[in-house]
């Protein structure tokens, strides 16, 4: 019989949580005080400012537990969060890990969560410093907060995008919602979890050094990630500066793996790219005259594609998409609403 | 109908609670990005250092929904992460809020959830910065991360204290515990929320203050909150210190009441005391030369009582507690463990 949570109890799970992260996390010399304490203890450093964010994800709402591995489950909670500090222009320091759990909740599989965050923090030397463990009856939740730090004045907001800018986007979304359109299907075989965009979906790539390569150019007039859809994250860009844009269909980076998976699952492919969210791709104002300079900022440290896709207008609020026979639509913002949908 | 999340979507909610802390809460000078951005981004203060905690709270396990109101739910889970900041010896400055909400959840619940953080932030001009909703199918719950500051080196540890140090305690720890056990039996009236037993449980009060002002004295060795439980809670104190500890029962601080409603429920005042959780009182340690200085500097932020109640002994991670007709018996560390029980 697995080893359950029932057996260990609260705190036998906190001491192995704490033995796992001796071993596979690293050490961040900016923590005088982590797990063991009431808080942990940090020193900013100077010159910098601290960002801060926390995202959630709930079992069967956020991941589906027979595709997923708990070591992706960790993984992908992370990236959500180091997506949020990459889309600001700041790499990640510290997190605080707040389970949801269930007494029949194998430690293993906890254990395995957390080489999963431990493995997206690494590269960053970046550590867990603190957390919370909570009994669910039903749902697995996790919850995490991530502090990371900016260089004073570089953090990237929403609200200075310009009309006139030019819209960039990193990669290509829609491919992860793809992907849990496929994993949705009645017919699931296990071959399915190395598909592409099952694994787009389950083990998402964030745009954290790129995000922060093009911060650090000064170029940059606004900044978010996907994570809400793209039309969404957009209209968010749009409604904080006071601005609307203008989109050119023909131009959006869809992927010839979405386009076939769109044709296979009979959705519209610009439809995934425009309004399902779980990809952590970075949408990029800036000047025309500074898209080759941000080009080369991501150039150097990836080699994800960056596609001017539009422009911000002064229509306020207002989003227009030229199709490809030349004619105008207004699109309404329509992303993620986890209460509508 | 009231309104329900359903009614307005997460978008619409996150506007709402923009508007109830604009005009409920205070500002604050260290936040240079607050909501509307991926990540707040904060100022930190030269000769500070960050205390960052976290904690949370499910609907029919840290609340009971039918006997709590949702300003009160919301003033609880803040009291109990800004308990742990007073434990270090610091103050509250930022919180992210994240929430697991059901789509039926009326509108209001939440935003009173949210005047109940302000309420217990607004005192010390701690603010919202940041935070996340998701949608639960059957369970609610609320996560809060909690960062304060304290002055660097002067935050109190847990694993600090030495053989020979008084065990100092603030209040009287069992009062909430007993509150609960009055709300879980089955004749249940309205007015037993204004059971001072029942507001102890419902609305505590965190120490803070008091931690803050024997924090600055530099004369504590270690501190903690009872939150676990008062000798779990000593447990940590002495497992993380490698240390044991003493106490003589006839100097607990146990109210009259505590008493009165252990005899009522047919339960053992000292069992309350020692072993269940909820209260959010402190353990202090410090030389009994110290206590004095201790003392006073609570007597000038509060009229909590600080009593002590045993010493700091070298017998590892035993703690023994002498009865009042003078025996010594062996306690085993036994508090709130959320798996096990």
């Amino acid at each position: 019989m697995p080893e359950t949570l029932r057996d260990i109890g609260e705190f036998g799970l906190i001491r192995r949580i704490h033995e796992i992260l001796k071993r596979e996390g690293v050490e961040n010399p900016g923590v005088s005080l982590g797990i063991g304490d009431d808080c942990a203890a940090i020193k900013p450093r100077d010159g910098f400012e601290l960002l801060v964010t926390c995202d959630s994800a709930v079992e069967g709402r956020h991941f589906l537990p027979d595709f997923i591995t708990p070591f992706d489950i960790g993984r992908r909670v992370m990236t959500m969060n180091i997506s949020d500090i990459g889309a600001m222009g700041g790499r990640p320091l510290y997190a605080l890990v707040s389970l949801g759990l269930k007494a029949e909740t194998n430690v293993e599989d906890v254990e395995d969560m957390y080489r999963g965050f431990a493995r997206e923090l690494n590269p960053f030397r970046a550590t867990i410093v603190g957390g919370n463990l909570t009994k669910m009856n039903d749902t697995l939740f996790i919850d995490i907060t991530l502090i990371g730090e900016v260089e004073s004045g570089k953090a990237v907001r929403r609200s200075t995008a310009q009309p006139g800018d030019s819209i960039l986007v990193t990669g290509h979304p829609g491919r992860a919602a793809a992907g849990l359109h496929l994993l949705l299907r009645p017919k699931r075989t296990p071959a399915l979890k190395k598909q592409p965009l099952v694994e787009a979906y389950n083990t998402p790539t964030h745009r954290m050094r790129e995000g922060r390569a093009v911060a650090l150019t000064g170029r940059v007039t606004a900044m978010i990630d996907t994570s809400d859809g793209f039309l969404a994250d957009l209209s968010h860009i749009c409604e904080e500066s006071g601005v609307g844009a203008e989109l050119v269909q023909k131009l959006l980076p869809i992927s010839e793996d979405l386009h076939k998976a769109a044709a296979e699952l009979d959705l519209d492919s610009h439809r995934l790219f425009y309004e399902e969210s779980d990809d952590y791709e970075l949408i990029i104002t800036c000047l025309p005259t500074h898209i080759a300079r941000i080009k080369s900022a991501v150039a150097k440290v990836s080699d994800v594609p960056v596609t001017e896709v539009g422009r911000i207008t002064d229509t306020k609020d207002e989003i227009w998409v030229t199709l490809p026979e030349g004619r105008q639509t207004k699109v309404m913002p329509a992303g993620w609403d986890h209460f509508k949908k």
